[in-house]
């Protein structure tokens, strides 16, 4: 019998929702778990629904084997998809057969079973695809988000939506807010405290040693001083602390020439005021590659970039890169850390 | 003697405003213009000052002459640069030496006079280099902006800021507005107007027959459904209204992942609710080389899309190329134009 792998020498064991089974969540899972590389660095459970699932990767002719599962399943043989069951949509039934509100309650259920497994540590991360917030709200569920549900649930206060591709890094000092709140919204000791997360975020998660953090401004021209705007002061007085607890923090910069310094590699991350402000640059430069990880939380969670995608359900036509990446980086982030725990 | 050539062949006479003489003005100005290209195709008159110029062109040794010129030059020798004389710096003094009140005055009093000579017709277009609203302001005169000066002095209500790149055109629904104030500014008619003379300013400067003109939402996922905003209501029926009129509109568009679309060429434009929304995309695609257009104003309006750079203001390496695309669009509209007049 061959020695037990060392704990951090394992796979990291990775919860993966499945998504609103009414959009392309099943197809990307799918597709992503499909390809060796991603089950060589990863013990993946999904959470969904079997015949969801078996529908999906026998249209995409994928040539795998969709197996219900329980919360401590293991290593599954090649080829098998382990599905912890937590919805049961007909066989049979595609994205635009199941009732937009089933699918969003099935959805949520999902997200629930992910974050109490990573609390109670039973998966080392959590890969999440995409729900509508709408439709699980429309479903009578109150739920602002991925990110706010799960720091909910962590009873954590203080967390930072960051998206990551090759070339830009942002992070958000509001999210999911009419643009009409955001000025309102921006407090001095929220974003010192974005600061704070992000830099430990790149710590941690990322292996710099000294993160370089860009911060936005929040008007045009960065207020250009005073004539549009006045937060930039809050913002300035934010950078100013940071910078006196020894972090790398400058800004805040005009947001429309900061981020083609930012793509040069001038800074490792750019604190962005609110959610556009970041998305619009980060999309622009990795449009099916980005990754949203949420820093702050007691467990890792990753995420794809993109929403449901109604329009494209079911036509087998969804990239699954932004999946792929949110996994392999779940992956990397894990080992990286059970290192240094075991160190 | 040869023939006078016919007005729709003459090179169009442009003004050039050199910008706040504290910044890269002169020195984009006069990089720009040292290029025979551009000489090639207009017949250029700076409203500026001849020290400035005379000290910038010596520095960078780009061999030309500075020249006095009246309202009524017409072409002078090539390596000579006519200017219009609207201050008097003392010579020998750079942009660190002048004092920065002083200079916002002066940048302003090119901006009048190009203003007026443009009205009477005494140039075909007018080319802008950088001044500082801030500067200005401080200087004691009321100025949001070369674009909002321009349209008031024109007796003009709506007009449209728009900035245009290779890959990318924007057009802005609001301009320089505190972030805060910009959901309460947006009005259906307003939108409306915008989408409207967009689309005629690309049929007319761009000789496109049919613009397909994208509107972004305001809000992030474009309001999800009312759950992050409602102002895509009013958005959507500034769509509607600009369809039924026959334009090629749509939206809105969750502005995040609009962008990456019209780069790939789905649009030909995209109508941006603020500022950021527009400019944080088209300087990511086209750094240094985006174009600033005013439509709607009864002259020919284009301008550098960046700022006075205090910082790196008399170093000799500003970029001149967006003043190379501002003259090089300005002529190449004037002339399409002139040959639909003179048809």
């Amino acid at each position: 019998m061959s020695k037990a792998p060392q704990e951090k020498d394992r796979n990291p064991r990775i919860a993966i929702t499945m998504g609103d089974p009414c959009g392309v969540g099943p197809e990307v899972v799918a597709k992503a778990l499909a390809q060796a590389s991603r089950r060589q660095i990863c013990t993946p459970l999904i959470l969904g629904d079997v015949n969801v699932l078996s529908r999906t990767v026998e249209i995409l002719g994928l040539g795998l084997s969709v197996v219900a599962a329980g919360e401590e399943v293991g290593e599954v043989e090649p080829g098998a998809l382990p599905v912890l069951p937590l919805s049961n949509f007909p066989p049979g039934m595609g994205p635009r057969e199941i009732p937009r509100e089933e699918g969003a309650r099935a959805s949520f259920s999902y997200i629930e079973r992910a974050g109490r497994m990573a609390l109670e540590g039973k998966v080392k991360a959590i890969v999440t695809a995409p729900v509508s917030k709408g439709a699980i709200h429309r479903a009578g569920i109150a739920f602002r988000g991925h990110t706010e549900y799960l720091a909910e649930i962590s009873g954590v206060k203080e967390f930072v939506m960051m998206l990551a591709g090759e070339q830009l890094k942002v992070a958000l000092a509001t999210t999911h807010l009419p643009l009409r709140a955001v000025a309102d919204c921006l407090r001095e000791e929220k974003i010192l405290s974005v600061i704070e997360i992000t830099s430990r975020g790149l710590k941690d998660y990322f292996g710099l040693k000294h993160p370089r953090i860009a911060v936005a401004a929040l008007n045009p021209h960065a207020g250009e001083g005073g004539l549009f705007g006045e937060e930039e002061r809050i913002i300035a007085r934010a950078v100013r602390r940071a910078c006196a607890k020894g972090l790398s923090a400058s800004g805040p910069w005009p947001a429309d020439s900061l981020f083609p310094h930012a793509q040069r590699g001038k800074s490792d991350v750019v604190v962005c005021m609110y959610h556009d402000q970041g998305l619009i640059p980060l999309k622009l430069l990795h449009f099916d590659t980005a990754v949203n990880i949420t820093l702050g939380l007691p467990f890792i969670r990753t995420s794809v970039d993109h929403g449901v995608a109604y329009d494209i359900a079911g036509k087998g036509i969804a990239s699954s890169r932004s999946m792929e990446e949110a996994i392999r980086l779940a992956a990397e982030i894990a080992k990286r850390r059970s290192h240094l725990v075991s160190q």
